[in-house]
């Protein structure tokens, strides 16, 4: 059974609780990793229901310590890693802390390199795996008021794309998501079902998780490295 | 019947033909447009043998006129619309004929433009449907002894994009699949099937046409504007 | 004594007119080339009255022969050519005349391919010389409303930076200016001198003039191909 | 007199001494500041040497305590502060200990953060000012050994575009430079004289300072974000 790790699994059933279902459906076993186990258990539970495999793991994506046990804990090298974590953290610069911009660093692009790396360290003697990382607009650009979280953004996806290239060469497919607006998660969805014409404007959770499948599918001779996903409405 | 329009397949049996028994083998109608009528027709054999439906239309991809014969002649409104046409136009500018300049754009990206034109004309008033272009590494970048492919290929994406804000709002889906490096056409596997290491080297002709199927599946609230292809062993 | 050619000088006293008289201010014959021979003829007396060199040439940018013997008539290889021509074409794509497209295509891109082809030919011998060409932040995206334009002006863009690259062994320095936002020209600073609140939203034009004579004087070992240029009032 | 501060100024008489020199010939008082004090000194006796004025100062760019002490020393508001700090940082991620790669964020990232906003919440204030950032060719994309570096200094560009979007309405100037390659600094010029063809490969040191210094001179009303500086023989 080929194994799923997702880390930046929350209680909001947002995005990393959408992507835990769908490689489950898929018929891969997945690790469920965040902060609260709780909503871990929950997931897990919503996975198990629907048939699938899943197990919890608490871990903190910024310490190194967690993130290796997780990566030991998966037991076999698992065939697909997923860097989901990290919130959007707005704020103007003149006004911020230095302690909140080392935070949003930490969260975004940090724990993205350690668990990057131990996903590689795993995969590479394989010579298989699959590593994607979310991204967003922010980080492609910088705007007015995102500073601390377009600087974390770009310099995940720069570090992914160095890894692409780096570990290509080991047959490690490295992607990156860009999603490009806000997400229409469950909870949005279950609260407000008649919230028809918002919810245009919101991108589809499944849609989002398609585009990982799809990165996760594609053979070693049409690999892709980027793709952006938006709504109609979104104006870019 | 859903149908699709594919213009830019020729007799090497490259990625336009692939593009046509993809989308036939996924159960839609294919108008399969080009300029020989005879490789049209060797491609519309092969989808009805495989239990598909085609049509051959020869049609000239810079020539207005048959452009919009192409599109009249597809009856309804075309829910799927590929410009694959244009191949690589090397040379030095101080040595290059004007005309050959001309050429290269007009079969790259004028031909893009009265094609996208006509797509989008017919499937505005239907607020659906799908334009996707053919992209290269060529289209994001200048290199030494390219500049007149580098010219029209980044004429053609900036185009799509444009396009792909301008009529989002009427419900059209508009793409560009960056193809980054050669592919491996039928041709290629055919004659020369003991080639397997040079084969890892070029791009699966097959991963490139689920590169479209997958733009052409998406949900509204889930479109992608670009994603690249390409395959491990690519240095970029 | 040096010489300049610069194409792309209209009777509306914009840009062109500006980039002719700043570079004979700094004692260069300049050559000031556009379609409106009385336009040429003002802005030669200006430069002569201020006790600078000029020369007018009627020639029009899309046209071959116009624009190799505009070179010839130089006589010496000019030390500098910039290519200044086009402007915007606004329009949506499923309303536009298909010559409208070619016509934007011609004189921004075309125009620019064939003006620096011929500065090439003749700087390259000689292993010194600057081109450059005025872009936009058209250049570097498409938008709604803007498909012809943007599509043009990234196929100039992607040009310049391929002979930029082509180019550079030959001592050639190739080179793009960005101009982002509305020109204040002459005209309007004549015409509407207390529209002092209006005027710090129009970029400067002696300041776009600054990025071009920047640019002329970088040594061969401290060479830009692009900068960006636009008021602190421009959201970008 | 107008003030200087400069940081990420080292013993190898690099970039960041040429900027303390070039701008203290300019004219303004210079704040030569680094981990160094020796270094610090002998930069300041050579520009006092020429006439200049200059000041050292003690200060580790990663340290915020330091950062606000050498802006509470500046006296008055400067009116330009440079951000030099950061040397480039090679690695294989799979060999990288977290360490390693935190500690080219500290320095190429977070201390941009902190001499950043240190900078503006004294410059907006008197509504003028120019803060200047050291960028590189690994600013704009991932390369294969480059990741640690590549995620710093992608971090810290776009930290960078995003201040200078959400400054420029207080007429603060926020610009970026990209070194695109390896800068020839008085040590290796001194030292090895007849090397006149590798120094062909390495960038003018003062050509660099020149890029610093016209983005320095920019009127408010035509800024430049960016420009990227490298020879002629640079592939790129």
């Amino acid at each position: 059974m080929k194994t799923a790790i997702v880390i930046g699994v929350g209680p909001d059933r947002g995005l990393g609780a959408q992507l835990c279902k769908r490689f489950a459906a898929d018929g891969l076993k997945v690790i469920v990793a965040g902060r609260t186990l709780s909503a871990l258990q929950a997931i897990v539970r919503d996975i198990e229901q629907a048939g699938g495999a899943a197990v919890p793991f608490v871990a903190d994506a910024t310490k190194e310590a967690d993130i290796v046990a997780l990566f030991d804990a998966a037991g076999e090298e698992p065939d697909l890693a997923i860097y989901n974590a990290g919130n959007n953290t707005p704020g103007r610069i003149t006004e911020m802390e230095a302690d909140y911009f080392e935070k949003a660093w930490r969260v975004i692009c940090f724990g993205g390199f350690l668990f990057g790396r131990e996903a590689v360290r795993r995969m590479a003697p394989k010579k298989t795996g699959t590593l994607l990382f979310t991204g967003a607009s922010a980080s492609l650009r910088g705007r007015s008021g995102f500073g601390a979280f377009n600087s974390a953004k770009a310099g995940l996806r720069t570090l992914a794309q160095a890894m692409a290239k780096e570990y290509a060469p080991d047959g490690i497919h490295v992607g990156h998501v860009v999603v490009d607006g806000a997400i229409g998660g469950d909870k949005i969805m279950t609260r407000f079902p008649d919230a028809a014409s918002r919810q245009d404007s919101l991108i589809s959770i499944e849609g989002i998780a398609d585009a990982f499948a799809f990165l996760y599918r594609q053979p070693e001779r049409a690999w892709s490295f980027e793709l952006d996903v938006r709504t109609s409405k979104e104006k870019w």
